[in-house]
């Protein structure tokens, strides 16, 4: 018997979705081990930067009122009085034309308002006294980088779900965060079904495939920002398949399936969330592939069906996974970021359903260009080794000319697009 | 006394620079840690894929033959001799107006040649058989994804050096790679150089900032795969700071100092290269940040000499560490991912050298826009936060106009383009 099932737009499975978002508390890790997670707090300058005013070259510090009267025909003598390098704090007020060296990011001395540079000054010595030229004059503050010009002390310079590159790292360093705040990863299990399904180490049987989804799957939530803990696959036997789902729901954030969301005789999943007394949300999608991609939520914990198809599995994670994964660690920009490109090949066939096809958007000279990569089948694995985003041909649709602008979605960037924005695209 | 340097395009430093490249050896890991690796051996398909003819649908599989005579008027019945799920075999040759109940991914029973989707068939128990209709004819080979149509055994499905994405792990456990082989990370040691520099977690002194480089670093050594290894810092001492070069030298891959490059009192590499007898391949290039950015070359092992300023420290890392570690790890296209924006702001300002300015690129509408993200010093930390690439200015150009197409170059892609594309951008 075929279950009929009423698809509804991608959009509205995502809203729907949405609303069951939770949030990870944060946690500490050495600054060392920060990189690619998310901020678990607001970061605050501790300091002005720069912290007091310096030099950003290596020159001379002076008065600029000394300089007013150089020109190149009467060049106005300083006495150099010392030298200050970085690091260091020089001890005295230096006065009417006296000078000190200054090293690139050193303390302007007290008395001083502004720095010459080393190339534009002739040092000597002379009866024992070491002197300084200068030939034209300069204004006051030239040459000093101004404590807190680029950041006032108590600002908050990231904020709370930010993603950790290495830019941001550097300003966790310089405000002194050796311990850093960042968001608990959230845990995901992913338990495979079909009992077509070996695994990776086992030899090929006729027949059987190896499970690739899990670990493709695996990889994903890495990528995303989560922790992935896979619990194996489950035979095609309801009651084993109901077990594993109830045990594991209750240990992790998020739970993923991959496979048995379609209607065929050994799809379990519709039977088990229907025992587990879960909330189906939806599970029929106006999407090619992955239109049977279900999603459920029992007490707010949401289980995440993916389809048994390796594309469809993959734009399922993509689409629905990542952003709830992102929206855990405090992003507010969780949802992939989208952009615009030429379309490089021609898409004939009319598209009932919004179709996801994967595909490399890269530049060829000054144009970004969408590639469709691979065989168009929901199975062809090969064209997931290249691609780095989906292109997007709108549902209801006659089909697309090669060099028409389409929308695409950058799988592999760490930018990302905010909820009503993402929803706002018309899938 | 001021040294002379001869400055030098980018593109020259980085053939130079170029020629010391080297490989690291294939090391094994499990198949769930090998996310974000680069391959360390071309991947070859273990069987075609499909592996065996196989139903992409749930549906009825049988012989085309016997359905040419169907019509809505008069359809043809089959008998169903019995059912095959996946992973299953089914045991008989099917013959003349017989049919077996298939599932999605099963593989076609001996006989068969087509499959009926299971909505476009009526089927009936009649006299304790069971029977199934069909009201037009198929064609041979319908829903039949054949063995091999995506993948032939055999093939290289993936090269060495191969950015290992979630897509990419999908293929390695299909072949069965439980343990994948990838490049070894290489080593990368970090010194940093400077008494002005506190430790991350040292209170704030006057005069002093505490070390933000060598964390940027690390993070950038992390995001381009390599290993990175935080030796501390020297003092502005020079025979300290000349035995740590040369014993961490010993240790590493690479290795990466932080400021004292510059033509300052406490500027300690060059004496340090001298006294190791090491070949300077440049100290001085066309760009700006970073144009005293130095790379030396002892017994064909890369010293790095990055700016202490933070700016060109990020520059100088990426456009000179990064590659090298991508070559390294086997990658084909090691250098940075260039592209074409729209300038969101004037630069009036002439580029005498060629400019790295730090820069947001997205999208916004359907428009790649290039914004230049904090104040254009290089010592503004806090635009290192905003930044995903380089907004590219010629050497040699007056100014730019806001709205200009620019070259900009992506530090959070993990796409790549290789050296002869590289060295061709004119910078």
């Amino acid at each position: 018997m075929v279950e009929r099932r009423k698809p509804i737009p991608v959009a509205e499975a995502i809203s729907r979705l949405y609303e069951y978002r939770k949030y990870g508390e944060a946690e500490f890790v050495p600054i060392e081990n920060c990189f690619g997670r998310f901020l678990g707090a607001d970061i605050v300058a501790t300091h002005p930067v720069p912290p007091f005013d310096r030099s950003p070259y290596d020159g001379y510090a002076l008065r600029s009122m000394d300089t007013l009267q150089a020109t190149r025909e009467k060049p106005v003598w300083f006495e150099v009085k010392g030298t200050v390098g970085a690091g260091s704090v020089y001890p005295e007020k230096v006065g009417p034309f006296e000078a000190v060296r200054i090293m690139t990011g050193a303390q302007i001395p007290s008395g001083c308002d502004a720095v010459i540079m080393l190339e534009a000054t002739k040092e000597i010595e002379k009866d024992g006294r070491t002197l300084m030229q200068i030939k034209k004059p300069i204004q006051k503050g030239t040459n000093i980088s101004f404590a807190g010009e680029d950041t006032k002390k108590g600002t908050v310079i990231l904020e709370k779900g930010t993603y950790i590159h290495p830019g941001v790292t550097a300003i966790l360093a310089t405000f002194g965060y050796q311990r850093v705040p960042v968001s608990r990863k959230p845990k995901v299990g992913i338990i495979a079904t079909g009992s077509e399904l070996l695994e990776v180490d086992e030899e090929l049987q006729p027949g059987k495939i190896r499970n690739s989804n899990a670990y493709m799957v695996y990889s994903q939530i890495i990528r995303a920002g989560g922790e992935p803990v896979y619990y194996g696959q489950t035979s095609d036997n309801l009651e084993t398949c109901y077990r594993q789902v109830k045990n594991t729901l209750e240990e992790v954030d998020f739970l993923i399936t991959t496979g048995g969301v379609s209607v065929g005789d050994y799809d379990y999943l519709p039977a088990i969330y229907e025992r587990l007394g879960a909330n189906v949300l939806f599970n029929k999608i106006k999407m090619r592939p992955g239109s049977v991609t279900t999603v459920a939520e029992l007490d707010g914990k949401l289980l995440f069906g993916l389809s048994g198809n390796p594309s469809a599995c993959f734009v399922g994670c993509e689409l629905f996974v990542r952003p709830l994964i992102r929206e855990f660690l405090g992003s507010t920009n969780p949802f992939l970021p989208a952009g615009q490109a030429v379309l490089s090949a021609e898409f004939p066939k009319p598209n009932p359903f919004t179709r996801f096809v994967r595909g490399y958007i890269g530049f060829e000279k000054d144009t970004l260009v969408a590639k469709p990569v691979g065989l168009d089948k929901s199975n062809a694995i090969s064209s997931l080794g290249a691609a780095n985003g989906f292109i997007v041909l709108q549902g209801g649709t006659a089909g697309y000319k090669k060099g028409t602008a389409v929308t695409v979605l950058f799988v592999e960037s760490q930018d990302g697009q905010e909820f009503d924005r993402f929803i706002k695209m018309k899938f």
